[in-house]
């Protein structure tokens, strides 16, 4: 047993989402297996931590024969607790997903399940974030689990670079839809908000976060172009976030 | 009026920190001003917005002659409420701070008034976040307010180059004893986490989140090795997270 890979899993959407239970039988036959999942969904906590209230832990029976825990925070604490309080060893593996819904392009910054795979990265831990691109609960993993399992082999088996993770989307459909692997950068787009804007029931008014999704890039090298033309795109992720050929130029600046 | 730079104010300690007060004083001599920042503190939500559940917004007295509004959601919600709820135009800047605390090298990932600025700049806004590194509610802001009217000033009037924003750290003390600014790359550093395992009255457990910094680079062009020899650091920040040096290594590998 302890020659068996250690392999982290969460997400961003609960223990309860199909996406993780499609996950965990991905990496069911790669290795020792530890599920540390939030217990309510958390998607778009992007990097969030939890300081200003205390954490709840408590072990689950979500996953047959498989130690899991749910946690009352963030991806980002589950993947703390898991590596501080509950593992003995660390983990060679940190998998997040299978999320409900596109992390490509801008989304990486917005997305829980990507942000728990790179503080994965920041502690060291090879690790991979994966989505599929239908935010249906019961949407079709089957091609997604496939190549989750394949790319989880490929890093397993090759090591990621220090530092750097990887950001996988999956289009929707079926394998034989698919049309295999493109490694890509993170294409260029934001959101154009709008706020649906409520009346409460005493006149007060709310409102909600909508928007469009609006690509300012049509890179054949990105993400984005890659999903659309039906390839699974894979990102390798940094968190070095500095914009290094700006430090000359800023140098050069009279402040 | 209309010839004056709009400046759009947040941050992520709420509306009432020292921080932001001393910030809206730096940057009321530069232009006219929104304040839009959260209605409590907000720390450590990254870059987290709010989907599940609706947001408030409330006109706030807090400054004189300022307009400005709390918001019941995380920095970067405030962010996109006042772009697309309550401006008629596009600010010319975005400055959110100033942070009680460090938001040099990783922390650029867990910080809300850090999340904020690369949120601005993802619209295309010049942006920039300041932190002063002391935690105290009531901290010395002289220096770093000087100092962020100075950096204001030099990015109204030199721009930005689009994509980017700028994470500006000032060291503790007073202006003297600062040895001026230093433009950095992002220093490697991570968590080690701990957790502070208590009872509650019931028996359950819960946990607090702790930690300590742990540098793991010596650089001497980092943030951290600027902000120890006493200058303010400013390290121009990207949110394109793509590892661009790995896409051809990762072509290599045999998946």
């Amino acid at each position: 047993m302890a020659d068996k890979p250690l392999i982290l899993i969460t997400n961003d959407d609960s223990i309860s989402a199909k996406g993780i239970a499609s996950l965990v039988n991905a990496m069911s036959k790669l290795g020792e297996i530890l599920v540390v999942a939030p217990d309510k969904p958390q998607s778009g906590m992007g990097h969030a931590i939890t300081i200003h209230s205390p954490l709840r832990l408590m072990k689950s029976n979500q996953f047959q024969n498989i130690q899991s825990y749910t946690c009352s925070g963030t991806p980002v604490d589950c993947v703390k607790l898991a590596i501080y309080e509950i593992l003995k060893r660390r983990p060679d593996l940190l998998v997040s997903g299978i999320n409900h819904g596109s992390n490509a392009s801008t989304n990486v910054l917005y997305s829980g399940t990507m942000s728990a795979a790179i503080e994965g990265a920041i502690e060291g831990i090879p690790s991979i974030g994966f989505s599929l691109l239908d935010h249906d609960a019961d949407a079709d993993f089957d091609a997604a689990s496939e190549y989750a399992h394949t790319i989880a082999k490929g890093v397993l088996a090759n090591k990621l670079q220090s530092g750097v993770c990887l950001n996988v989307n999956i289009p929707k459909g079926k394998k034989s839809e698919l049309k295999g692997m493109k490694i890509c950068r993170q294409g260029r787009a934001f959101w154009e908000d709008s706020f649906d804007k409520r009346k409460d029931p005493s006149g007060g008014d709310y409102y909600w976060l909508t928007g469009k999704f609006e690509a300012t890039d049509k890179g054949e090298d990105t993400d984005m172009w890659a999903l659309e033309h039906k390839f699974v795109s894979v990102v390798p992720t940094q968190f070095d976030m500095t914009a290094h050929h700006l430090i000359s130029q800023l140098n050069e600046w009279n402040f």
